[in-house]
C-alpha cells in the first residue's frame, strides 16, 4: 500500500514557522517505519503573492487527491485591502467547500498544567473536555445572495443564511456519532426562537436523534444562551452541535475559556474517498498571528495536535496520536512553555523551535 | 406638563413579579412629587392566552404613544410548539422593529459587591465598566427572504442579513456619542472577512468616525476575535458597536462576565418623537426563568435599573437615575441577595418583594 499522503499548505504569519515543527514530528515517525509522502504548497496572502490568488486551481487538485491536508493559518493586516475575492481567507473558504469538509471539530481542552492561565476560575476550567462540532461549507458563509448592491440610492450589504436539511442531517450525524464515543450527551445550539432556518436546524437534529441515536441525550439551547453556559459552566457540555457562524463565535469562545489557544487543534472532515478515508483538513484554531511572526515565538503545539487528530481520525492510528498527545503533556509537566503560555511568573520562554524539538524528544 | 407616560408589559415568567417592584419604586417618586402615568398591558406569552397574539395592534398603538415602554420578559416552553409567527418573541421583535428602535444600550458593569460571583477571575471582572451598542431593528432578524421552502424535494431554512448603509450610520453615531461621553474608546465588531455586510459594516462605521468623530478611538475587530477577547480581558473595551445576531451572543456573553445577569438592564431607543424624547423600550437582559417563576425567587433588580436607565435616556432624569442606581449597590453593600446572587456562603436569600421594599426603603 502506498504511504499515507500529507499536502501542508503552512500559509501566513507564524503558519509556517508552527509547520515547521510539524516536519519534525512527521520525519520522527517516518524514522520509526511510518512514513508519510509530504508534499507542501501555498496558501492565504502567500499565494496570492506568488499566483494573485490565495489558492491555485494546482493547488486545489492536489488537495483533493491527498488523505489529509494540514494547514497553518490564513491572513495579515498585509492583505487588509485586497478585493474580497482574493482576500487570504477566501483559500481557505475555498478549500473548505470544495472538499465539502462539512464537519469541523473543535475540542476545547483545558491542559491541566495550564489551567491557571484561563481568564476563568480553575475549579471552572479544570479538566474541561467538551467539543464542539460546527457545520463548515453552508449557512451565512456561502449563501446566496450575498454582496454588496445599491438601492433607492444607498448601498446595503447582503448575505443569506441557507440550510437544507440533507446538510443539517449529516453534520447532526457526526455530532452524535461522536457524543456516543464520549460522554452521550449532544446540545444543538440555534436561535430558532428568531431565525426560521433554526426552526429546521432545530427540528431536523431532533428527528435523528429520535431515529437513529435513541440513546444519546440531546437537548436544545438558543446561541446567546449557549454563549452564556459556556462562560457560566461549560463542564455541562460534551458535544456541541452548531451552525457555521454561530460555531465560529461559540468556538472561539469556547477556545479562550481553556487558557490553551496556541494549544487547540481542528479537523474538518468530509464523506469518505475511494481508499475508506474522509476527506479531511486539520488546522490549529489560533490564527496567523502577524504581529509575532517569524520571531520564533509562536506556539507550535496546536499545529501539532492537529496532526494528531489526522492520526487519528485520517489514518486511524489512534495509538500514535495518544503518543502525541503525551509527548506534548509530557514538555508542558516538565514546564516548557511559549511566550504565550506565561503568564507574570517570569520563567523564560522557549523558543517555537525548542518546544518542537523537545516534543519530538518525548516522543 | 403632561406626567411622562409608561406603558408596563410585564410580559411572561417572572416578568410580572419582577415589574411589580419597579412599580413600588415609581410609585415612590410619585409621592415624592414626580408622577408618572402608568398604563399597563400584555405581551408575549400571555397575550398570546388572552387574545391570539403575542401584542394586539391595541397595545402596538399604545406603545407608539407613550415617552417610554417598560418590558419584563417573554417566552417560555408553554409556547415553544406554537407557530413561529405567535411565538411570545415576535411580540417584542414587533415592537423593536415598529417603534424603530435601533439602538441597544446593553451596559456590562461587574457589581463590586458581587465580583466574586462571576465565574472570571476577580481581577479579570472587577470593576468591569463596558457598553455594548447592538443594532435592534435590522440584519438577520428582519431581512428577507426568509422562511422554510422546499427545493428539489427537501425543506431549505433561509434567512437574509441586509444592513443599509444608512442603518449602519444611525446606530454608529449613537455607539460613538456614547464614547463621547464615556472613554472615547469605540470597537466595531462583525465578520468583514467572510460576509460582504460585514465589509459595509466596516466601512461605513471608519467613514462616519473620520467625518464626525475624528476625536474618539476607533478600532474594528472580526466577531469571533470579539467573543474571544471579551473572555479573556474585558476592560480592554469602551463602547462595542455591532449588529443584531453578533450582538445578541456578545453582549448575553458580557453579561455573563459580570457574574451580574439578574442586575444588567438594557435600553433600546429609537428617533426622537414630537416632544424631543427618544422612542424608547427599557428591558432587563435576563429572559422570563419560567423555572423560578411565582416563587418570589426572581432578581427584580435588572428590571429596576431598566426603570434607572428610562430616568436618564427617556426624562434627562440623571440625578434621579443616580439615586436608583445608589439604593441598589446600597441594599447589595447591606448583604442583601436575591437567590440567584447566591454562592455556597449559606446566607439567606431574600424574596423578589423584599429586595423592591430594601431598594425603596434605600431611596
Ligand atoms: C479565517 C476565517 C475565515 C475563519 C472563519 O471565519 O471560519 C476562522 O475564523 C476560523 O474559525 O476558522
Ligand atoms: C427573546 C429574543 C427574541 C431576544 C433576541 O434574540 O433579541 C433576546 O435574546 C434578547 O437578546 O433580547
Amino acid at each position: 500500500m502506498a504511504n499515507p499522503s500529507l499536502l501542508i499548505l503552512p500559509g501566513d504569519g507564524i503558519g509556517p514557522e508552527v509547520m515547521a515543527e510539524v516536519r519534525k514530528v512527521i520525519d520522527w515517525f517516518g524514522s520509526q517505519g511510518t512514513p508519510f509522502d509530504v508534499s507542501e504548497d501555498l496558501v492565504g496572502g502567500a499565494a496570492y503573492d506568488a499566483h494573485g490568488t490565495p489558492l491555485t486551481d494546482a493547488t486545489m487538485a492536489k488537495a483533493q487527491e491527498v488523505d489529509a491536508v494540514l494547514l497553518g493559518a490564513v491572513g495579515g493586516p498585509k492583505y487588509d485591502d485586497l478585493d474580497f475575492s482574493v482576500k487570504p481567507e477566501r483559500g481557505l473558504l475555498r478549500l473548505r467547500k470544495e472538499m465539502d469538509l462539512f464537519a469541523n471539530l473543535r475540542p476545547a481542552q483545558c491542559f491541566d498544567a495550564l489551567a491557571d492561565f484561563s481568564s476563568l476560575k480553575k475549579d471552572v476550567v479544570a479538566g474541561l473536555d467538551i467539543m464542539i462540532v460546527r457545520e463548515l461549507t453552508s449557512g451565512v458563509y456561502f449563501g446566496e445572495p450575498r454582496g454588496i448592491v445599491t438601492e433607492n440610492n444607498e448601498r446595503v450589504g447582503i448575505n443569506t443564511q441557507r440550510y437544507t436539511e440533507s446538510e443539517i442531517e449529516r453534520v447532526a450525524r457526526s455530532a452524535f456519532e461522536l457524543a456516543r464515543k464520549r460522554g452521550n450527551k449532544l446540545c444543538s445550539m440555534e436561535k430558532a426562537n428568531v431565525m426560521e432556518s433554526g426552526i429546521l436546524w432545530r427540528e431536523v437534529v431532533q428527528r435523528v436523534g429520535d431515529e437513529e441515536y435513541p440513546d444519546v441525550e440531546l437537548s436544545h439551547m438558543y446561541a446567546d444562551a449557549g454563549a452564556m453556559q459556556l462562560t457560566r459552566w461549560p463542564k455541562q457540555f460534551d458535544v456541541i452541535v452548531t451552525d457555521n457562524l454561530f460555531g465560529d463565535l461559540l468556538s472561539d469562545l469556547a477556545a479562550m475559556l481553556t487558557g490553551s489557544l496556541g494549544m487547540l487543534p481542528s479537523a474538518s472532515l468530509g464523506l469518505p474517498m475511494a481508499n475508506g478515508r474522509p476527506k479531511a483538513m486539520y488546522e490549529p484554531v489560533h490564527g496567523s498571528a502577524p504581529d509575532i511572526a517569524g520571531q520564533g515565538k509562536a506556539n507550535p503545539i496546536a499545529c501539532i495536535l492537529s496532526f494528531a487528530m489526522a492520526l487519528r481520525y485520517s489514518f486511524d492510528m489512534g495509538e500514535a496520536a495518544d503518543r502525541v498527545e503525551a509527548a506534548v503533556e509530557k514538555v508542558l509537566a516538565d514546564g516548557l512553555r511559549t511566550a504565550d503560555l506565561l503568564g507574570e511568573e517570569g520563567r523564560a520562554p522557549v523558543s517555537t523551535s525548542d518546544m518542537g524539538d523537545a516534543i519530538v524528544a518525548a516522543l
